[in-house]
């Protein structure tokens, strides 16, 4: 036996206390299952496994968009522009931002490790996409690179967390990275809930409660993570609504981390992206009065890049020798992957009107995002037609995360196979149906409540067959533990 | 004034402590040179500044191997595979590898977060491509794709740490990333000297007398790190060596974490890479004798493909609970970019031979490894014949290591404007002939003793001019500084 063995009791205790629901027990089940269904296709009662548990349009048949794929492919293998056969099989304007992309990088080395933040020619795309959706300046020097969001996440906990005693105020719910990224680093959550009855509105009186909660309690509340459109919540927030948020931050002396990866999902005329950085411009305030980091991802939008890992942080408001910090970070690492590096370029600046791919661009970008529109429409109403359950519409991002009050006699059956009862519900579903989704209790909920996320992403096809599964199975599990 | 201001007395102190020599002040006093140079040509004694910094070939003019691009471009834009056109513009082999690829993948979706380990399809061909170079079976499950190996190290630096009295074992002199990684994670690094006048010899005495120094100090020693082929040492260890390692490690309860990322970079003849899991296995030793972790990387060998960011490790000998901790940890980050893990599975699967791109693929290989080998040579025999410089062979890695005796005035110089005799050094080095090294004193060296590390990756037709630049300024500051 060996001295020092490695065992639950020796290994971090953070490690232990992170949890990560999206891709947690219910997920691990399911992938059980469908190896079960590759070795005996009737040993359930469905033929396929259905991941709605997150956001990953590709795996469910969504297709890239062309133009960013043209344009990866020539970066990959460079030699392809020198060959006359190239004009034949891409269009002209990939050709064109390939090499202007290639001429960007020293030695038109996609193989070699960039900058730490980035490709300066890149950020400056970015910066440049940036100015065009806000109409305020963006400065290239203040865009990290990142392999997708989650990193950048993890960079600002490791940066702001010291103890236990540093708090960062998040929503509940939450995406669950950020409680996993605060386990991860030792610091205390501090949690402020959305107002379900209101479409999850965000009340700045609630973030006030919190804070003074938390600073009875001795915390030091060092920054407000705010999710918009929100996720599971999938609501839009109204810019009188960000001023405040805003002025909570300013006033109160936290940095405002603004998770606006979902900027380009929205599916309600009403309702209208603006970044946090545009509306603390808009009030007056620049550098000095604010600090403000803005995650984008290249995993979500229309075109859902998931396995590009590609992503960037806008990071303004904070002083020189903090911002050097932030690099030293960044350099241990030494650099984002290029590919995810190059598309966040191209999502940030998209075809314009003109140029040779734009019809075919916009025309694949209009068909997904009307289909999300539809495909949220029809499972929000189908939700909302179950008894029990109630679902408040997706304004935008990708999920809906209906509330389920679920009988006492189900309840009590978690409890005697001890586990929640959302993930009770959730474990029967995905055994009845072969459905995935993520039970609330992954993203914390009001006490007593019981919800779950699913996401809007299955092919609309699909969503009827969906629908009419769900609604069996719900009605099956109410007539069995109906009181 | 803001109520919590971000400043450097209120940021986690564990980054402020961190550091990494090999992006740290040297090269960012380059970066300005180069800034400088491209105002005015003139403004400095060179046109051009030579990154020598970093294992970054591709930086330096390395020309990425060509199936590997194929295949990449290949499975970034698919619709590629049904052109006719594409017969004419990519070798044959490549088409069916990557066809070959997409099928491992569920629905052919490249842009799809993937299993949190990697695409399995991808880890059983990684783990074929390991039991070929090894003779002993490997598990695919036991494969851990990642962005890099960087993030590799920090999860299980993450995994094993759980306070400053924790340590692992690292050479003296290190690759930063471990120090750094050690200092973000709050443990401590319990270093072991490497014999230079052995060519960096690692003694299993020294090993045992750095345990047992910290074990007195209250230490739980957890890991051994050992970097083979070194850096920045550059040393290839012998297999006897190795065993004796094992056995430490094993009698000592401790993870062995072997860096193998230079496993291709292997420069004389009287040396060979054998891998530690190999070596174990060899000795008799199973997953309950010994744990082991083993990093590789598509960012070396004679690929040099850094801006990829693909990397794997390998685990053995942990218990299923412990895997179960260490792929929640990967789960966080949902999955590494799946370019990476392709690039990942073609560096352990190159073409064969029989395969239509054997021979263009080894002839790129070749020429890229026997180059190395001829500038190794000459960079380490031009630098044994400056004044007071000595330099160890490189057997393996990227980089030469040399010990500079500074004169006393140099040193004195030095103190005079505050930083440490080897950084004065390499910044006039870098003053005088844009060349960029790292000062000694970022991997840690003998007290009293200063070195600097130097690629070998420079192109060839390069070399002669860069030893004429090294050699004059050499004579210069030592005739400047000489008692």
């Amino acid at each position: 036996m060996a001295p020092n063995p490695i065992t639950v009791d020796t290994i971090n205790p953070k490690v232990l206390e992170c949890e990560y629901a999206v891709r947690g027990e219910i997920v691990i089940l399911a992938q059980k299952l469908q190896e079960e269904l590759k070795i005996n296709p009737k040993s359930h009662p469905f033929d396929e496994i259905l991941y709605c548990n997150i956001g990953n349009p590709q795996s469910l048949g969504q297709k890239p968009i062309t133009f960013f794929r043209e344009v990866l492919a020539l970066c990959s293998y460079t030699v392809l522009l020198d060959k006359a056969e190239t004009q034949g099989l891409f269009s002209p304007d990939s050709i064109k931002r390939a090499s202007g992309i290639l001429a960007q990088i020293p030695g038109r080395a996609t193989g070699a490790y960039s900058h730490s933040q980035g490709i300066k020619g890149l950020r400056d795309t970015i910066a440049a996409g940036i100015e065009a959706r806000d109409g305020f300046s963006a400065d290239p020097n203040d865009i990290f690179l990142t392999d997708g969001a989650s990193p950048a996440v993890h960079m600002m906990m490791q940066l702001l967390i010291r103890s236990k005693e540093d708090g960062i105020l998040c929503p509940i719910p939450q995406y669950p990275l950020y409680s996993a990224s605060i386990a991860l680093h030792g610091g205390t959550l501090v949690p402020y809930y959305l107002d379900e009855a209101t479409g999850w509105g965000l009340e700045v009186s609630e973030l006030k409660t919190q804070l003074e909660t938390a600073k009875s309690k001795g915390i030091s509340v060092r920054a407000l993570v705010v999710i918009n459109p929100g996720n599971p919540t999938g609501q839009v927030l109204a810019e009188d609504n960000q001023k405040q948020i805003v002025d909570f931050c300013k006033n109160e002396g936290l940095v405002l981390l603004a998770d606006e990866v979902y900027q380009e999902n929205i599916y309600v005329p009403d309702k209208k992206f603006h970044s946090f950085k545009k509306v603390a411009r808009a009030m007056g305030y620049g550098e000095k009065d604010i600090t403000l980091v803005s995650f984008q991802s290249v995993s979500k939008g229309y075109h859902g890049e998931c396995g590009k890992r590609g992503g960037y942080m806008e990071i303004t408001g904070f002083a020189p020798e903090i911002r050097e910090q932030i690099y030293k970070l960044a350099s241990v690492n030494l650099c984002s992957n290029i590919s995810g590096q190059i598309l966040a370029s191209l999502v940030m600046s998209p075809p314009k009107s003109g140029d040779e791919s734009y019809e075919s661009y916009s025309a694949e970008k209009d068909a997904i995002l009307s289909s999300l529109v539809r495909r949220a429409q029809q499972l929000e109403k189908a939700l909302n037609g179950l008894e029990g359950v109630s679902c408040n519409r997706a304004e935008g991002a990708m999920y809906l995360f209906p509330r389920v009050q679920l009988p006492n006699k189900a309840i009590e059956a978690a409890k005697a196979v001890n586990t929640s009862p959302d993930t009770f519900y959730a474990r029967r579903l995905l055994n009845a149906t072969g459905i995935v989704v993520v039970p609330g209790s992954g993203f914390g909920q009001v006490p007593g409540t019981w919800h779950f996320r699913c996401t809007i992403l299955p092919q609309e096809d699909r969503i009827p067959a969906i629908i009419s599964r769900l609604t069996d199975f719900h009605k099956g599990f109410m007539d069995e533990f109906r009181g």
